[in-house]
C-alpha cells in the first residue's frame, strides 16, 4: 500500500481497482487456510494437481483449482504445467507464514481474520455513523464490556488469543529489543496473554524475571492450549483494572491501551505507577500513528479496527506521551521499528 | 497485486499482510462511499475537518477521522494540518471515479462490491469445499437459477445493474474498439443490461444500429433507472435461453457466458450461430485467464467470484476458442485490453 496514487490513475484506475478488490485476495488466503492447503502441499513429496488436492482435502476439484490458481496469481504457490495439468507447489512463504504450527505461522491471526474481523467489517458504515463498536449488530452481543464479547465463548477465547499469539511470534522479538531493556530485573507484561511476547522478553533479557499478568481464564487457557516446554516466564492471574497488580521494574502494555477509552487508559497508566518500583518504567507496544494524519496506513486501519470491535482506537505518540506524562511518567522515548508495532519507553 | 513475493517476505511478510488486511482497505473505500464522503468534499469550496464532515453526514466525528485519515494514507483524499486540525480535501481520483454521478463514476459498483459481494465472499472456503455458489447461506436464496438469485428484489436488480453500468462507463470503449466492428451493420448486445455498453458500441460505431436484447423485467428497470437523452440504440425485449434471438450481424456476449455452465454456453451459441447473418459474427467480452493458470490475478479473482455467486466461471482463450468453434463459428481473434476485461472476435 505504499504505491503513490498518481494522477495516472485518472487515465485508468489500476491501483483504485486493486484496493476494490482486496477483501477477494484477503478471502483467497483465509480459505486455502481454512481448507488446510498449505499444511498439504508443505508435506506432500511433489507437486500436486489441483484434482489431488481438492481429494486430499474433502473439496471441489473445480472450486479447489481456481483457489489454487489465484494463490499461483499472488506467487503465494507456485505453478507448472504438464501435458495439460497444472501442478501446484508450496513456497518457502507459504511454508513459513500460512501453514499452520510454525514458530512464525499466521495461522491463527488467519483465523481470526477470517472468521470475526471479517464479518465485523461488513458494519463499518455504521460503526462510523455511530462511533461505536459493531458486536451487538454482528454477532448479537450486547455493547459494552468489550472483552465479554471478545471472550464470549471458549472458542472465541481461544481464537483471539491464537490471533494475539501469532501477532507476537512475528514481531515480538523486533518490539522487546526496540530499547535495551536489561536494566529492568523484574519485568511483567500486563495482559500479556498466551505469554508470546513473555517468551520473546524472557530469551532477549535472560537474567531478568517475566510474568504474565492477565485474567484467570485467559491463564487457563494459555496453560491449556499454547504451552511451550522449558519457558522461564510465570503467570500471575488477576484483573488490572479491578485489583492490585504485582510490583514490578518494567511493566509492559503491549496492545493494551489501543482497547481502552482515554480515561481507563489514565486509570490504568495511573495504577501501575503507583505499582512501579522506583527508578523503573513503562514499556508501550502499539501501531503508532504518525502526527500528519497521514498514515502508517495499517496503523490507520488498526485504529477503524478498535472502532468497530473495540471502544479504543491508535494514537500518535503525542497522544501516548501526553497520558504517560498526565499519569507521572517521564522521560518518554519513542522508537519506530518500521514493522507492524512501534515502542514507547517511559520511566517513573 | 503485481509485484513479486520474493525470498525479502521470508525476513518480514510486508507484502503478505498487506493481502491480508485488503479486506480492510477495501472495506474503508466502500463505508466512505455508503456515507457519502466523497460527494460533500467535492462540492465543498475548501478543505473540511472531520467534525465538519461527520455533521454534514450525520456521522460520529471520532469515527469520521479514523476514516478520512486512512483515505488519506491510501492518497485517496488530500490531508493538511492547520492549527492543529486536520484538514481534508479531494482528490481528482476520488472525484472522478468514487464521487456518485460522474461518467466514469464506479460508486455503484462499490454499492453491490459492499453489500452484496462481500458478504459472500464470507463463505468462499464452503463454496471451494461444495463447488457450488453461496446464495443460500449468505442470503437465504435457494440454489438453482443464478438470475432468481441476482434479482431477488427490485432493490438488488438495480444494484446489479449499477455494477454492470459502471464497469462498462469504465471499460467499454476499450471494449468495443478492441476490434473494429464498423463492418458489422446490425449489432445485437444479448443480455446488455442497461445498455452502458450498447451506448458505447453506438458511439463507436455511429452507423450501425445496436440494440440491446435483454428480459423484460431488466428493460423495464433499464428505461427507469438508467436514461440518457439522445441515446441512439433501442431495447428488444426477449429471453435468450427461452425463445428466439433477433437476427444480427454481430452478437456481443459481454459477461455472459462467464454466468453459465459449459452446457448452457454451447446451446447460447448455437442459437446465436443459427440467427447470425451469413458474414457476420460474435464478439465475446470477458476477463480472460491466462494458459499457465499464473494470473491475471484479476480474471483469477472473478472466477471465484463466478464460483460463489452463479455456476460460471472465467475460462482462458483457448476454452472460449473451442466452445465457438463447437458452435459453429470461425476464425476466432483474441485481443488483450491490458485492463479487466478482453475481447473475443469469431465470425459464422
Amino acid at each position: 500500500m505504499a504505491e503513490h496514487l498518481s494522477q495516472s490513475e485518472l487515465d485508468y484506475p489500476f491501483k483504485l481497482l486493486e484496493y476494490l478488490n482486496g477483501y477477494r485476495v484477503s478471502k483467497v488466503i483465509f480459505a486455502a487456510c481454512e481448507l488446510g492447503v498449505f499444511e498439504l502441499l508443505m508435506r506432500s513429496p511433489g507437486a500436486m494437481s489441483a484434482l489431488q488436492v481438492a481429494e486430499a482435502l474433502d473439496a471441489s476439484a473445480d472450486g479447489m483449482e481456481r483457489l489454487l490458481d489465484a494463490l499461483a496469481g499472488m506467487e503465494i504457490l507456485q505453478v507448472e504445467t504438464a501435458d495439460g495439468t497444472a501442478l501446484y507447489n508450496s513456497t518457502d512463504v507459504a511454508n513459513t507464514y500460512l501453514a499452520r504450527g510454525g514458530a512464525k505461522s499466521l495461522h491463527d491471526m488467519v483465523a481470526y481474520h477470517s472468521q470475526t474481523i471479517y464479518p465485523l467489517w461488513n458494519n463499518m458504515a455504521d460503526a462510523v455513523r455511530e462511533g461505536k463498536n459493531q458486536n451487538q449488530k454482528t454477532f448479537g452481543i450486547p455493547p459494552g464490556e468489550v472483552f465479554e464479547a471478545i471472550y464470549r465463548s471458549e472458542e472465541e477465547m481461544v481464537k483471539f488469543m491464537g490471533l494475539m499469539n501469532s501477532s507476537w511470534n512475528l514481531d515480538g522479538q523486533d518490539v522487546v529489543t526496540a530499547f535495551n531493556l536489561s536494566c529492568f530485573q523484574k519485568i511483567v507484561d500486563v495482559g500479556g496473554c498466551t505469554g508470546a511476547l513473555a517468551r520473546e522478553l524472557a530469551r532477549a533479557y535472560p537474567s531478568s524475571s517475566v510474568t504474565v499478568f492477565e485474567l484467570p481464564r485467559v491463564v487457563e487457557m494459555a496453560r491449556k492450549h499454547f504451552p511451550q516446554e522449558n519457558d522461564t516466564f510465570a503467570f500471575h492471574s488477576g484483573d488490572f483494572f479491578h485489583g492490585d497488580v504485582p510490583s514490578a521494574d518494567l511493566y509492559v502494555l503491549a496492545r493494551i491501551l489501543h482497547d481502552w477509552s482515554e480515561e481507563k487508559c489514565l486509570t490504568l497508566l495511573k495504577k501501575l505507577y503507583r505499582a512501579c518500583n522506583p527508578g523503573g518504567g513503562v514499556l508501550l507496544v502499539e501501531a503508532m500513528l504518525l502526527e500528519n494524519h497521514r498514515g502508517p496506513i495499517a496503523a490507520q486501519l488498526f485504529s477503524l479496527n478498535m472502532l468497530v470491535q473495540t471502544d479504543g482506537r491508535e494514537h500518535p505518540p503525542s497522544q501516548y506521551t501526553n497520558i504517560l506524562k498526565q499519569s507521572g511518567f517521564a522521560h518518554v522515548q519513542v522508537c519506530r521499528t518500521g514493522k507492524s508495532y512501534d515502542a514507547i519507553l517511559a520511566f517513573k
